[in-house]
């Protein structure tokens, strides 16, 4: 059987201080499911090359895919490529392509191609550039490995080209249902569907509106039928004890 | 010397899938900075029990203190308890004041306390319940571990009851410039204040606002001095150059 799991590693101090929030993991798990893969795990650690190195390497042997996101640009602090590149034990050098992308891209701006601006074509050795819609700088894969800028509209177009170009998986369906009462209500019977249908994965998440609680209730899976059937038994439920719902 | 570093472990399919945006991660990491303690590093796993007791033992090894959000509701998705007490190798009893403190609740609210509500008084063997203002549902603390909600303004009242018992650290202060071009401009000299001023933590954090370019840079750490010198000596390069900058 393929395996069609990916991780997620976030690297930037500013994340973990609580200064930036961090918007590409929802993005990311987008593109994944309408590609029939499934994020399994994210770690968030600090600019430190040790730390970097060691959750990629945990990473990297247990899912089919590891995206990076954050750490590649040109300030001190952008230590990503290197600590990458020491996970893998492998040289970094300048990629002649990226070099390329880079120098066309300061010049169409009629700036000047500067050291600093040339650092950005280092990369671990053999790694491949990834074809992104982003002009400014070019994003790579090593191996199982994606590495993304962190700003947000530049990691959503480099998380895309490189999604588009990993094999279809198994594309999930969900069915959703609103309660609007707190789960405690309908645990017990709830577990019991779960229990009655091992092929749907079944969520509640809860939440207050306003001073009422609603949960929505996900039937998830590969196959529809099942996801179905385990609908419409708690459906028929929630309708036997008068509970108020609405199907989304 | 102290250890005032702490962990978060997200627990949630509904994170990974991307349906649910994660937002307490900033909000732990704002009371633990306002307490002189350090998020050093956050993990999300799937709601699966043998992922959850793993990252568990790696963080709680690791870091001074560890919190958790997500699956201490009454569902059979909510097997952050059970997966704890695993992990530390504890039965999972029920807490004494735990029922009380639900028994009193679902009472003032002229509800039945039954048996999936006395569900969430289901604790590791020693666990100490937290003094948090949320009424329906107690967090507690067992070891170095914090175990929360994860419904957002649950999580708040929980966690804000867990930092205020913790000792008080070192409160690190920062300092920021916003100046307005793309990093590449000025990352050779910043490297140099970098190397300056060891004891300051500096961070480049680029975006996009309107097709303009803006970085912010941070100056931070514990001690005041260093970090206004080297906030100074990157304002006179800017001045220098006549790049364009606030101090906010």
């Amino acid at each position: 059987m393929q395996d069609f799991s990916a991780a997620f590693l976030i690297i930037g101090n500013e994340i973990l201080s609580g200064r930036t929030l961090e918007k590409n993991l929802s993005v990311l798990a987008h593109l994944l499911n309408e590609r029939g893969w499934r994020l399994l795990e994210a770690r968030i650690v600090a600019d430190d090359g040790q730390e970097i190195a060691e959750a990629l390497n945990a990473l990297r042997q247990r899912y089919a895919m590891v995206f990076t996101s954050g750490g590649i640009g040109s300030t001190h602090d952008d230590i990503t490529t290197d600590s990458i590149a020491a996970a893998l034990e492998l040289p970094v050098a300048e990629h002649p392509l990226a070099v390329d992308i880079l120098e066309k891209f300061y010049q169409s701006r009629g700036a000047e191609f500067t050291a600093a601006r040339r650092r950005m074509a280092r990369m671990p050795q053999g790694a491949q550039i990834l074809n992104s819609r982003f002009p400014g700088a070019p994003a790579y894969q090593i191996n199982n490995i994606v590495v993304c800028a962190g700003v947000p509209a530049i990691f959503m177009m480099m998380a895309e080209a490189a999604v588009e170009q990993l094999p279809m998986g198994t594309v999930r369906t969900s069915q959703t249902l609103r309660v609007y009462c707190g789960e405690t209500t309908f645990s017990d019977y709830l577990m019991e569907v779960d229990a009655a249908f091992p092929a749907v994965d079944i969520g509640s998440y809860p939440h207050e509106e306003n001073g009422t609680y609603i949960c929505e209730i996900i039937f998830s899976g590969s196959d529809s039928e099942p996801i179905a059937a385990a609908r419409q038994m708690f459906c028929d439920y929630l309708q036997r004890e008068q509970l108020r719902f609405d199907a989304l």
